[in-house]
């Protein structure tokens, strides 16, 4: 028996949770030592971190769709990184994986659970957890396959200068939206919703009554919303839809860090008759879709015509004041951890 | 030139729009004289008037899938009658027919307006407003397309007793659900859903809480909803949906006489994780069902498999007080006007 190498990483645990808005004492940043790979097992470098509004439910202990994070333990979520040891077949030192050992500098995980991905040119490895990764494949599937898009249809997106957001608006334009509607929670985003981005309208949520906002935006109504907000922005699309509209209910951010219960959308009743339909749907059923949309995405990426910001922060000790920007509103586009 | 014989109908009219719980003094019953039929018109006297929930919506001066009821006019809705005097082809003296001139003893109409039906044995004509008519359709494509029942479903649906509960439970029953659970108002409907309608389990709403009294009755929680009443009835089907639960969005009445807006369903969000779908529905929509559903349900029906009930008020100038009792739940199964 040789002494194995030891490698520190350095990691960020869940020391309390939060009521509501987290803050700086809920997370502990520790090292660890990890070993060399087992038997079917990689040792990866951690190049970037993902932090996503759904962690915010995963620190709540409640039952959910995924279990809770556990306290005093390090956190998981996406990540990209380089194979630097392996101790199994099909990985070799050097390739790029995406993986679920996020939220730590290195990750000691089975091959099995990591999975190659091919560095593009002109392309940073940390798209594979934005617009090539989940929240990419979160817009496709959302707008297509759950609300049913159709072309020519009116489009209205919450949260659209967000991953998921800009990337629903981009794809709804190129599938020949009638119109596409954003809503975001400055100026600046709404500039760059309706400028780069090429949004047909946008407006900035905080500048009134959502319902009267979206009104003007939209003055002939709406056919699908992505719904990444909740609360006063699903009543105002309730308000806004056509006949047989659609909704992919996708987040509800607004009441994330909520203590108490939210007020009801309370037009709900109109879904009756406006026959509209309402489905609530993760990513995680629709893998199916996966290469098709690589495919798809990964084309109008190459070719220009889908453009996709991140909002990066540096080193792993800023990745929980990271996180608390990004549930405020911090971010345009994906935000990612570089380490 | 002849002096044409007239007739007397005597109807009943909007005198007022009702604020919250309609009134004696929102109706006016008035007395008409009717002529001959013109030109490819029949004269038919009604045998049964039809008051259902939607009504209520009507009497607002607001914007639906129906336009309001004007005031100090005849109000419409379904009626079948007996054809007295014809003036077109196709029906004759003694046809049953169905229509929407409801609300009064005579109705003067366009024969394309008038659909002849058969008298069935044993079957009053009054099925024609309520089983074999528009909430027997309504239930039967809410269940089977809207809700996208599959064998071996938990099924709940609220107003359970009523004319489109009543069937909806049933229609799952005959169609192989795995347990059927309903609500109700009174411990007399609870009992009769439980008993001759076969239910798996029913409770009395104004027992307690109805997410608690659901709990108990869907241990194992609930694949589709169908709901007549919203509020908290559509907020316990949300924490009671199983993964993938589907509901079938159809009435309301718990808001119908509403004067402000409802504080439930505040959970929502819920639909997102469980990725529940919630569509809205009116029945107009589903009318290519119509032979599929009289050729299955009219089986059901001759077979003795599916019970219908009947409320009968007798009496045109108690038809404003029927359809105030209907709201308020005094009715079981379908609530008709014989005249």
């Amino acid at each position: 028996m040789t002494i194995s190498e030891k490698t520190m990483s350095r990691e960020v645990q869940l020391a309390a949770r939060p009521q509501g808005a987290p803050k700086d004492s809920d997370f502990a940043l520790v090292g660890r030592e990890l070993g060399q790979p087992g038997e079917g097992q990689v040792l990866v470098r951690n190049l970037f971190l993902s932090v996503d509004p759904y962690m915010r439910g995963r620190m709540n202990d409640v039952k959910s769709y995924t279990p809770p994070f556990a306290l005093n333990e390090t956190m998981t979520g996406g990540a990209v990184g380089e194979v630097i040891a392996s101790n199994a077949d099909g990985l070799s030192v050097g390739d790029l994986v995406l993986h679920d050992q996020g939220w730590r500098t290195h990750a000691l995980l089975p091959a099995k659970a990591a999975r190659r991905v091919d560095a593009m040119d002109g392309v940073s490895p940390s798209a594979y957890l934005g617009i090539l990764g989940m929240p990419g494949l979160t817009a496709y599937a959302g707008l297509l396959d759950v609300a049913a898009f159709k072309e020519g249809d009116v489009v209205f997106v919450s949260g659209a200068a967000g991953a998921v957001g800009s990337a629903v608006g981009q794809i709804a334009r190129l599938k020949g939206a009638g119109r596409v509607i954003g809503s975001a929670g400055s100026a600046d985003k709404v500039a760059h919703l309706t400028g780069k981005l090429g949004f047909d309208a946008a407006f900035n949520y905080k500048d009134g009554s959502v319902t009267k906002l979206l009104r003007e935006a939209a003055p002939g109504g709406i056919d699908v919303y992505f719904d990444n907000v909740g609360g006063d922005h699903l009543e105002a699309a309730l308000f806004a839809f056509n006949t047989f509209g659609r909704a992919a209910l996708c987040g509800a951010i607004s009441q994330y860090n909520a203590t108490e219960a939210p007020s009801a959308p309370r037009n709900l009743g109109l879904a009756i008759g406006k026959q509209l339909t309402l489905k609530g749907f993760i990513v995680g059923s629709y893998n199916h879709l996966f290469p098709k949309f690589v495919q798809e995405v990964g084309g109008w990426i190459a070719s220009g015509q889908l453009h996709y910001d991140e909002t990066v922060v540096e080193g792993i000790d800023h990745m929980p004041g990271a996180f608390m920007g990004l549930l405020d509103g911090q971010n345009t586009g994906k935000m990612v951890v570089k380490l």
